[in-house]
């Protein structure tokens, strides 16, 4: 929340978010450039004159947008951050990430990966405002696998592995999105996983588990 | 190559690769729905009805796109692709990708990728275009994994694993053009290619190189 928001009244809030969450799914729907903001006062049955009230330009609402979607994003997962730091716990995640894609027939992909892949070349202060929740997104995970570095559980670079996992959750999506199937996510987190996990272990000689025959 | 495209003469030939070249940039500088047919003619220094003599419409044109940076994308790691059947291989590969966004200050994220994520959610034929030219570039991964495999190199089933790198590979880049920096390109293929590695390894006690401590 900033301090523009902080400042609404309670109405004032709720009619701002209003405005926000039409945007993002019109935006979701034909892409950034195709949704005006004349689409956007008509999905949210609000007056031109309050888009205006509550969005100086098309950029501030994408802004806008940008931080709704990276809060949703997290807040879906948020119940499992909390358990990134085992096997089992990260095992469960992967599972609520395909089961999810599965639940939405493998469309929209990640919104703020479209987004990013959208503003990339074209809007720099976009660019910044996507990959900043995306730190948000890596730091979540990041910390599981500190816990369990801190803990002499993991071998290996926290730092990089989270990042790495991110990378492959981010290509499993669009793939995902693109074959309408929940397989390329599966086999993305699952080598993720099996790599961490394969750095967890000690004394077995054969690391990997769901892919190894 | 479309049989279309087979009963141009050597000059037509040309003319319609200028033009996509053309579509291809502006598409990338500019996103799929703000480059115009005009601008695109304009840039390919070609009249309009040469234009519409190649192309029925803009979506003729967007997929002739897809084709063009398929070919591009594939064509620059073909002298690699031969040799992703050892992990050398697969390291020498690893490298060139990254060098290769190094070179491009990590701008314009992967082409495909890019022109996928703009289509997914409203144009199908052109998400399937997109989707078939992953499937090349995916075989071309798994070709080398089977031959590692096949030589009983290999644990693991080297169709997931190719999918899974395809993913790493596709994440690592998106992250690599938000962030302008290689980093996160690195570590996804680094992870993808420890864990295959791991796969490779019958008697040491513990997998992974790169991010192992």
């Amino acid at each position: 929340m900033t301090s523009e928001t902080r400042r609404l009244t309670r109405k004032g809030q709720e009619t701002r978010r209003r405005i926000v969450a039409a945007a993002a799914q019109l935006m979701y729907e034909r892409g950034l450039t195709e949704a005006t903001l004349e689409d956007v006062r008509a999905a949210a049955g609000v007056s031109g004159s309050q888009v205006y009230h509550y969005f100086d330009d098309k950029q501030a609402l994408l802004l806008a947008v940008i931080e709704y979607q990276t809060e949703a994003v997290l807040d879906l997962q948020q119940p499992l951050f909390d358990k990134l730091d085992t096997m089992a716990g990260l095992r469960q995640w992967r599972d609520s990430l395909v089961e999810y894609q599965r639940r939405l027939q493998c469309r929209g992909g990640c919104p703020i990966g479209s987004l990013g892949s959208e503003v990339a070349e074209n809007n720099p202060e976009a660019r910044l405002a996507v990959a900043s929740g995306f730190l948000r997104w890596e730091a979540a995970i990041r910390q599981g696998l500190q816990a369990m570095h801190a803990r002499g559980e993991l071998r290996g670079d926290p730092e990089d592995l989270a990042l790495a996992t991110l990378a492959a959750l981010q290509g499993g999506l669009l793939l995902t999105q693109l074959q309408r199937r929940v397989k390329p996510l599966e086999v993305a987190l699952d080598a993720s996983l099996d790599h961490i996990e394969s750095l967890t272990e000690r004394d077995r000689p054969h690391a990997g588990t769901a892919s190894a025959t």
